[in-house]
């Protein structure tokens, strides 16, 4: 039996700021830079969903990728796409938005999901501008 | 004498929101739908200015492309990058924050500048995603 | 008033293969080589419609973007996605299923509809590979 | 010494169908959706490969990538492009034509000759869709 | 008959250097920044050459591909890749290793040949990073 | 506590030349192929430099990126663009400009600093054209 990795690509448009509430803009502005701006700025976010599992010998399939997106935007892009992230997800609430904990936060909300697909989550990948991107393997 | 087309691409972070004040929430979502979020969301916008002008035998140049890019800097992407475009951008004041109308309103913060290098601005392109763009030529 | 252009990119995956039926294999072969192939090879095509059109000062739109998404879908996305070109795309019977042909034939399928829109369809652009692809201005 | 892992990429344009041959039109359309079309659709491939191996100093080299990439069109390549997956490609005979099936495939067929080249094949990476790709490594 | 525009891309990587030979290395450091390093520097060019004509009915093609191909590899190509332009390029011989005066003279390389294709060349376009290109169209 | 990895992405334009000064040109041609033209060639080389480290509570970041970019552009790019990889970069001195060498010296440059910034170098990966890369993880 072949264990192999699959990967589907999803997308989300949202509004974010970098900051902690204790912070005054100008501490924030120090420690976080134009991104804790308080009136928000946003991202075209890829979000990369790694699924491992074997290969299913009557579909070919390691998981049908059909049902694999649909749990991602179930579960994910409908609470992300063209939402604040600071103020309107619920896996993100009382979290700083920065692109390690969005990987964190998605991972949680997927794990068990796919589990239930007869696979197992390898790896979110969140790529908020071409240049910088985090991973997270669940550890 | 040739006459060439030279583009720069730069890049912009911003948040934005579709809606007109006068309407409800309610008729925005209608009108705009998702875009109108009262809670903003928001893109990685790609921006072509395109400047067509004679070959200088001097440089080989039709403009210096480190001139333009710090033109296109100073005038535009400061006023966009991480900012809201609906409450910052004082080029999209009282003006719907749309990809058409920031080509547009980009396109007349540019055109007197570019003039001043000896070359003429062809066509200010924006990319709000990998999908939907906006072109405009001056006219 | 403002002149836009607005450009929508979507996507079609297809079979075809480039022949003429009174050709034997080996003519196929000659003139068209590997694209000839009886089995059929295939392609993820990419679709970019530019529309043309003033933009609406009520809107900030050219056209609505969901609005030319779903008539492309209709129209041209659901009768070339996961098909054969060659056998089963109506506008596409009895034409070489070349990329200039595509070109043409999908600006024949959008143009009015477009039209009722309140834009004009501008140009038709189909990428085959990324190294070729075929543009039409309905000339 | 210093452990290197080297990528090549290389692309391929086919058609194929996913389908159970003793299942019904109706049986597979419901397993596979659209890609069991008994007509056939296609993909712009792109398959990475990767090879692990120590650098050689005379070289610089961890293997001369003209030679995979000729091991890689000879072995691969050649009996991909441009061909039907179902019904023409050796390695692919019995097999469902999905994605990880492809993957493990070509690495069986790359495994030895890549070994003879001094360096130990590491991954096969095929992407059929910007939004869906299949990695094996082997095990 | 339909007239579609037709664009092949290919790629080709070189070193060069912008300087005035008559100009002192602190006065071409002056005018042409880094891209006047005495050493050379590189660059990975992407050139796109788009050719215009009518589409024939007996083969659905403007131009066969392959050919216009043919035509650039043997023309352009051959003689850019893996060179340096400045010294070793013969239709560069004497002139600015700009991106400007690379669309112009290839413009000159390719369009005679393109004719006797029975096609017109269109545009010639260039280029040298992600954000910087140059298009030229004969005038 | 979670365990992220974060990649930041830059950019290099360089000439270099793969050869041993002990061969002639004709044995060079041999080994190397046209990528030992003495007169240089060149490329838009990608790095990617991966991190790995803990979630920091107070930021959300695995290392402040703004600080990531900064040390790899002073330690890696200020060296790198506009130059002569094999004439004028101190960390390749002696050494063959092969990617698999470039990755492996970059490693060496930045893993200290980056463990200065709490947190582990995972992997330098450089891409020398859009098919060809290197990743070197310290070993």
């Amino acid at each position: 039996m072949s264990i192999v990795y699959i990967t589907r690509k999803e997308r989300f448009n949202a509004a974010h700021r970098l900051f902690r509430p204790e912070y005054s803009d100008e501490q924030n502005l120090k420690v976080f830079g134009k991104c804790s701006n308080p009136n928000w700025h946003g991202h075209n976010y890829l979000l990369h969903v790694t699924v491992k599992g074997e290969v299913k010998e009557k579909t070919g399939f390691v998981v049908d990728l059909k049902k694999l997106s649909r749990i991602i935007n179930e579960r994910v892009i409908y609470y992300l796409d063209h939402k604040n992230i600071n103020l309107e997800v619920p896996f993100m609430r009382g979290k700083l938005a920065s692109t390690e904990n969005l990987a964190v936060s998605i991972w949680h909300e997927l794990e068990d999901e796919i589990a239930g697909l007869g696979a197992a989550l390898h790896c979110v990948k969140v790529e908020e501008t071409e240049n910088n991107m985090a991973e997270y393997f669940g550890k």
